[in-house]
């Protein structure tokens, strides 16, 4: 029979609960508000229902669910199960996931950040399943890391490791949320590539860019950057850039096999792949060719889900 | 009865091979001269025959030596234990050590990188031994990293990992051996830091570094510094700060305990280590701050014999 387990991603509107099975497949799922004006008293309490009367309708034997992963934003308490700390929902500090779920379900619930859950989600189920060297960086509102070296997801002596968010690309450059200058979440997150579009204004104020306002979108950004606008390039270039020297960076310390590019941003396809693909070899030694392929993450629309679930899959193998 | 192993420290003009007990003493020690003229047929024999010597002259049980563990520089077929390659030391291309070492001997052999031995020394013999995430750097001729998380050494997919000498620190900046530019091997190497001073002489020129001439030596830089010499200041910011980067880096990326200062460079001691330690928290999120202390290593003369009889234990553990 297949073991199942269940995928709780943690959203800012909607929290998608999923039953996954070992190869991947959603053999149920669910939509729940999670709005970020809710308590977490009560996020909890409707996770945990939810999830128990998926159990109590679908009809699976409970003995073949093996647990519960979540991949929440923000800072967490693995140990307790607990979402510490996350910047956008304060309403949703010391939410006690994990003793809830598990009173409520009696599975055992497992919780990891969204990021370290994307990477996981590729090792159990991407399209480079099962490789021992993989990095994955999800490129949205913020960015996020997670690191898998020798088969060991790298967290750290805290549990605070794999933040490739914050990692400098450009001393003395941007300010960043986080306080630092130069990190590359202040180049290459969504925000920041608008912002960097808007900065170019004063020099180009006819760029197509501004068609829309003073502050466009990263996909109207990367629209009139393959229509061939200077203004589009220039900020796409100091994005790859920043991007290209960290990849770089994380190819000479991890020496990984793949590198899985997630999150809103990277559904620029093909211009963004191109753009890093280009430029990581001048950032790159020589003896480090061919090592590394940079890739698009093609788990899509359930990605949450199933990095989530891919959690328990991890934790128990 | 103590468990005993060889640590042969492979360097550009002589070898030492010591016989080193569990604690990290050292209960017997050879020199041997290994030029970089020497053959690498002649040194590996060398090499071999030294070490069945000590076997045989000293009252050692065979039973009770573990095994040869071998720092080297250069890249490294660890599976064979082959150096494939030194840029400093071309007649030592493919040199087998392993297969010439346990033919002799009849002691299992593993060969490491230096860098790498330098860490696992630490976390063997060093003060902090045992620490589970540890990073170590050697700051000499050229830069060398080695990294331990969650008590595994990082080598990557292709065993080329740790290559902490060529992370990019400085975007566009000097041109380091490797090709690339701003690597922090460009920036804060032994050779590098003098050329950085040599950099200045046209701004200053009566700056007390170049009593000695142009290009003085990194014990001149920082002697000159803690003179109150102004050049001497800017030249060892801007090490400071490309150091700071890095180690910022290293920290959000691994969450290590200690980042552990070994080579030559790291003799400076007090300033460098207060240079890094007041510069590295504008690089890195509060979060992480207590979380790692930045240490020099305390290993001293036998670092490398320690290192590499620490290859062994760390194989064996």
């Amino acid at each position: 029979m297949s073991e199942l387990v269940f995928g709780v991603d943690l959203g800012g509107t909607e929290t998608k609960i999923g039953l996954v099975d070992e190869a991947g497949g959603i053999v149920g799922k669910r939509i729940i508000q999670s709005r970020v004006s809710d308590r977490s008293e009560l996020l909890v309490t409707r996770i945990a229902d939810t999830i128990a009367a998926m159990i109590s309708q679908a009809s699976v034997d409970q003995e073949s669910v093996l647990g519960v992963g979540i991949g929440s934003p923000g800072s967490i308490d693995r140990e307790k199960g607990v979402v510490l700390f996350s910047p956008n929902f304060p309403n949703w500090d010391n939410m006690e996931l994990k003793q809830k779920i598990e009173e409520k379900t009696r599975l055992e619930t497992f919780l990891e950040n969204d990021a370290n859950a994307f990477i996981l989600g590729e090792w159990a189920f991407g399209k480079h399943a099962g490789s021992q060297n993989m990095i994955g960086i999800t490129l949205g509102t913020g960015i996020g890391g997670g690191i898998i070296s020798h088969g060991q997801l790298i967290i750290g002596a805290d549990g605070f490791g794999g933040e490739l968010g914050h990692v400098i690309v450009e001393p003395g450059g941007p300010l960043c949320g986080c306080g630092s200058h130069g990190c590359i979440e202040a180049i290459a997150s969504a925000p920041s590539i608008s912002r960097l579009a808007s900065e170019v204004k004063k020099r180009f104020p006819e760029s197509s860019m501004f068609r829309q306002g003073t502050t466009p979108s990263t996909k109207e950004i990367f629209q009139t950057a393959s229509e061939g606008d200077v203004a589009a390039g220039i900020v796409l270039e100091r994005v790859y850039t920043a991007l290209s020297v960290a990849i770089g960076n994380y190819i000479h310390i991890f020496n990984p096999r793949y590198v899985v590019l997630g999150g809103g941003v990277s559904r620029a396809g093909k211009p963004l792949l191109d753009g890093i693909r280009d430029r990581v070899g001048r950032y790159t030694m020589t003896s480090f060719r061919d090592t590394c392929e940079i890739v698009l993450s093609e788990l899509f629309e359930d990605a949450g889900i199933k990095g989530a679930a891919s959690i328990v899959f991890y934790k128990l193998s």
